[in-house]
């Protein structure tokens, strides 16, 4: 008789949602609450300081929404734009395309830099641009730091300087969906004006929670800008609410109160293994993943090393191959969830995610799964090629430094 | 030594968010998941079919946003109307004038019938302006079904008979975020045109994920309308994106999947106990609530009977007490969270919730506590009338029908 | 058509289990760990540290075992007794009569001090029957403190007393399992030798987990007994294995892990309200419940005041009614689960506990359901009475002291 | 900084506890209930008959026991059997050691059949033991059916045509738990008279719920033979109050509550499975392991073939090796509990669980992370090699048959 359950754990291996740590999973199953008693701001106070760590910012100030990753896209916008306004930005995946279709959905005039998908935000380009933009016309610069769709990471650094090289005022805005919390983000020393991220990712909770990390700058062009902002109309996503809620430890709507508790406890995660332990631990992981790729004699999508991202692996499948196949065999007869290719790169790639609350034997688990899915789809790897290559690195480097 | 920890539970008696039922919290329970997997439209699918049910409706399509029911009310606005359009609305209440608000901050020209604070929306009013309306500039009419701030249920069924009598095409929006689930609700029989309801009261959920159900024909004004609607900035709260998604059981972005499967569990309640059985009980405990409140020799905020809202009932208490020190007192000393007056009616009156999950002897305790409260701080009323005046009438009247 | 499904929580007011803190249950959602690993120590070398505290001792040892209460009785005999032992005890209840019946059949030859149900154990009695006993071939007293059946406290300080002053060398065995963690319980003051307790009363947890605590005086007995104690046979209720890997903090068999979790957060919970403030708690619900009966001109079992138990109260319903349809009712119809009586009382008492975590409106509640239920069946109280009385001692006395 | 804690889960590979699925920690998650209450039975009547499902038995009569396994050894002796009595019995390993040990303490008369450790029962010893025993002084065999400590499964249908063979009357005892819910297990075909299992393995729960099933013939004895089993003191592991007890739903004495919900839905997950699909994966995890051993160059301690357990493999280190620093590396650096050696294979060994709620790529990240802590520790295998085996067997044999 054919069974209707499938025994065992399901291997999640797609770049978000990250597997949720059982204390987090606790710390969510809580009962309704009043968000207006007087204990609650103990609760939120916290919350709102204690997560701008995880931007690598002190002089910010944390919205939380409850909202996806994409509402947060368009808080960062709708807040601080005007309809028509000039932004920067580069497309070269999926999540960058997706933005700027939000950007000129909103009306904002969108000035697209298209880099190969492969390839990151070019930041002598964007200096280019900017040095070109006499007038100042551009008023934010645009960049997806990891780019989700083929597992690269753009030089946020790099694009600040080109910035301030090209002495242009624009804002700078940062989608960090899925490398805040897992890679390095100083939002403070590279002048980030508003840091997206989502809680499915790094902060290793549901999706549900939106957060956005503002600088001063970005948030004092919120609040003076009136006579300017309301064109962009907005309400639900506007910053203002929110602050003077904020400002008592309170919310203007009722909040995710799950997702709170859960906050609060991936924060104490984040600090007892502390975040550079973390980012390392994700380069690590990265890492031998791609040691796993090359034992394969495969290929990631990334162009070039530079681009690698520590969270997320795009690895292109041989010609004549498809991944497709490979992604939906490996769910059905392995339980294992690779990410599939987006877009330009579907049935080229498959990815695997390598990010959040995870360790070695996980990830080498999927790198034999991933194994095993493509040589039954039949894509010639030698068995056991990349558990053995992915093993010794890791054998080598340990997730901590000592 | 002073304890730092209170035994027993909160008693939450706000009008929301409710008591989630155990089996809900454990649904919620959940690790992440692929939401791109081949079974995930397995979950997807029954839930927008299944939810249409609680709405009243069979025609009406359901979208869930992640977001709180305040973005529903922009969902709703932004999908439908254009910067300038007129819509119509008559405000009583802390949420009506939220709505109100709302409205105006993204362009809209609001037209606001003014009413009591304890009074609900007039349809005779309703009807004599659509009627003067003879070039049907105003687009919608927007209602909160029951306002709860004063404890006020206005009559959706007489609103939609005042526009037909009006002859008027305009939309007809309704704020049912505290009655949906709880009140009777009839989408299709009313007409109504974008039904707004939140997850945190009769769904019986944690706030987080916002649900809209949408008739017919405000669906063909979405879809059609791009020549005027793009008037609207908007992008997260969009239709289209959804509704493409939603076609094959998938969310264009990463859903809130404790709430999804806590919306499952929910379901499967609110048909294991019977929709109308679930609105006699709300009935059955609010009539209990003002037999206390009668007791007592106190007054509800709402103006008449026929306003009485069997979600929340709003008490007045008598002039020179404090309803915001009572509040205080109840939750301090009695660990007992009532809902406090907001805006105009802020310190007259406290409220008590007494919807979603919830039965005769947890009302008892919560009257009981009331009652205390009040007493305590010199509402003189006589010790344990509210208890028996309410017990008296719940034991002749049980929550469902035979 | 009927609800299948009760809406609201069950008011569970039976003298245990008890309720679960929702902290605690969140701690036993737990996955499986290796109780072998070289971490185990760290959670379970403070346990047993911790629940002394409980028992009001720092001499004692404590084991736990995975049992329920029952299994404890049979420890605390056979570890210590050889057959045909002789005992010494007082009955007054279903469970000083199980307890009996236990020796019995383990081979002891039990002297029963029958008392009449309602009263508890009578000091005097026992030093008479000790000081008769001149060459000490009484070699245990056993004592229920809290007679869960009638409602009815026995006095061991005075217990202790009388074996002191008879001059006798008879161990002291003491059946705290519906006291201690709820009622006062000074185990080293005392002077007991063996102090038995179980997880679902005042330990709030599940059934599941039974704790010993043990004097030096009865640990050398069973060490050195060997002689002697080959004649109670047992082996999983052993002292010795438990002892030789707590030493090192194991267990010599697979632990109740969820359970193990559940009593360090019970533990916890105990420090932050302190312990003196539970005694003090359960001393102002019990009398706040005593209130009650009497303003319904009802009795409890209790023979005396000084027989009342502050953790459950046993009320004689009136000559010709049948309390057994009144728990039954209270059930079905008010989803309050009162406690039945038991052998002699059956039909005659119906049984509120008042134990664990609980504060005053839930308490109140189940009052208020309790005088429903009483006047549905016929039982003629004075409506609201009951929640008068108590509401108004409630107010009086706070659950803590300042 | 080093962490204070360690990022993603731990990997369980000991031979039980095991893992838990994640539903069946949801159902656990419970509150506390009446144990008494009319609806207490709809639980309870459906978990004794449908466990019996597990034992592969209609004839017999399962009771639970709020114990571990080891309370199940003594009650199915202390039920059936008189002090003095004889029991026939093989030792082979620690679990087998053990039993004879209580046996022994319990006051038994046990003839025990060594057996090298690595080996299992010999029914041709054992046949010709009870040939032997002409008048019957041998009341039971009791036999280890899958000895945890050195991976061997002994075959208990040929015990029992050893017992026919002979035509001898002895009761047959079978320590199942470590092999029912896994392995193949036949109690009516088998003639088994106490099969004795615990929650932690194959019933994929925490430990605390002892089983037992028991035959028609034993249980006649354990009724009738009153005149001869008082000799064996017992009380709580009586059979009779259960059985008084559960013949209307209800237990003696207060049971486990989140183990009974953990039970229901675990025998929900066994049916959804299917019983031989369960099976087979056993047997297809425990050879993958097998094939990996082979790989290493490394052999299991089970000394034939035959002996080979499915639910666990014992792997001997080479001569030199220390297998207990293997374990400790394996958990400091890896997070991967194995299991270890015991008693006289202390050092020789570590042990891999692979029963339980278990699949491919889980057991292929054990398999690697093995490796890692053997290269580490010294111990020459060839990189990847056991994961390429054991990787190639499983992309040949799927779980459950077509």
């Amino acid at each position: 008789m054919a069974a209707t359950r499938r025994p065992g754990r399901n291997h999640l291996f797609i770049p978000g949602p990250t597997n949720i740590p059982e204390r987090v999973l606790r710390a969510m199953h809580v009962p309704s609450e009043d968000h207006r008693s007087p204990s609650f701001p103990e609760l939120v106070k916290p919350l709102l300081q204690d997560s701008k760590m995880v931007f690598g910012s002190t002089n910010g100030t944390v919205i939380l929404f409850p909202s996806s990753g994409t509402g947060i896209w368009e808080s960062a916008l709708s807040n601080t734009l005007c309809r028509g306004d000039k932004v920067l930005t580069a497309r070269y995946g999926q999540f960058s395309h997706l933005w700027v279709d939000m950007a000129q959905r909103l009306g904002l005039d969108v000035i697209v830099q298209d880099e190969e998908w492969g390839a990151g935000a070019d930041p002598q380009k964007i200096e280019e641009a900017l040095r070109a933009d006499k007038d100042h016309a551009i008023k934010a610069v645009m960049v997806v730091h990891n780019e989700t769709a083929t597992g690269v990471t753009s030089d946020i650094g790099a694009v600040r300087k080109a910035i301030d090289a090209a002495g242009h005022p624009a804002l700078l805005f940062v989608d960090g969906i899925s490398s805040i919390g897992s890679l390095p983000f100083y939002m403070d020393d590279w002048k980030v004006d508003c840091a997206i991220a989502g809680s499915q990712k790094g902060f290793m909770l549901p999706a549900g929670l939106g957060l956005i990390c503002i600088s001063p700058k970005a948030l004092k062009i919120a609040e003076g800008g009136t006579g300017r902002n309301d064109r962009l109309g907005h309400a639900y996503f506007a910053w203002k609410d929110q602050l003077a809620a904020n400002a008592t430890g309170y919310f203007p709507y009722t909040p995710v109160l799950p997702l709170l508790y859960g906050l609060r406890e991936a924060l104490a995660i984040v600090k007892e293994e502390g975040l550079e332990n973390v980012y390392h631990r994700h380069h690590v992981l990265g890492e031998a993943t791609r040691q796993a790729v090359a034992a394969w004699g495969l290929k990631p999508c990334a162009k070039e090393p530079k681009w690698n991202s520590d969270t997320v692996t795009a690895i292109v499948v041989p010609e004549g191959a498809d991944a497709a196949k490979v992604i939906t065999h490996a769910y059905e007869r392995y339980n294992l969830s690779l990410g599939a290719g987006l877009s330009k790169v579907a049935g080229k790639v498959f990815r695997i995610g390598h990010l959040g609350d995870l360790n070695e034997l996980s990830l080498l688990g999927a790198i034999a799964g991933a194994e095993m899915a493509m040589l039954d789809c039949g894509i010639k790897v030698t068995p056991g090629s990349g558990v053995a290559a992915a093993s010794s690195y890791l054998r080598e480097n340990p997730l901590h430094k000592a």
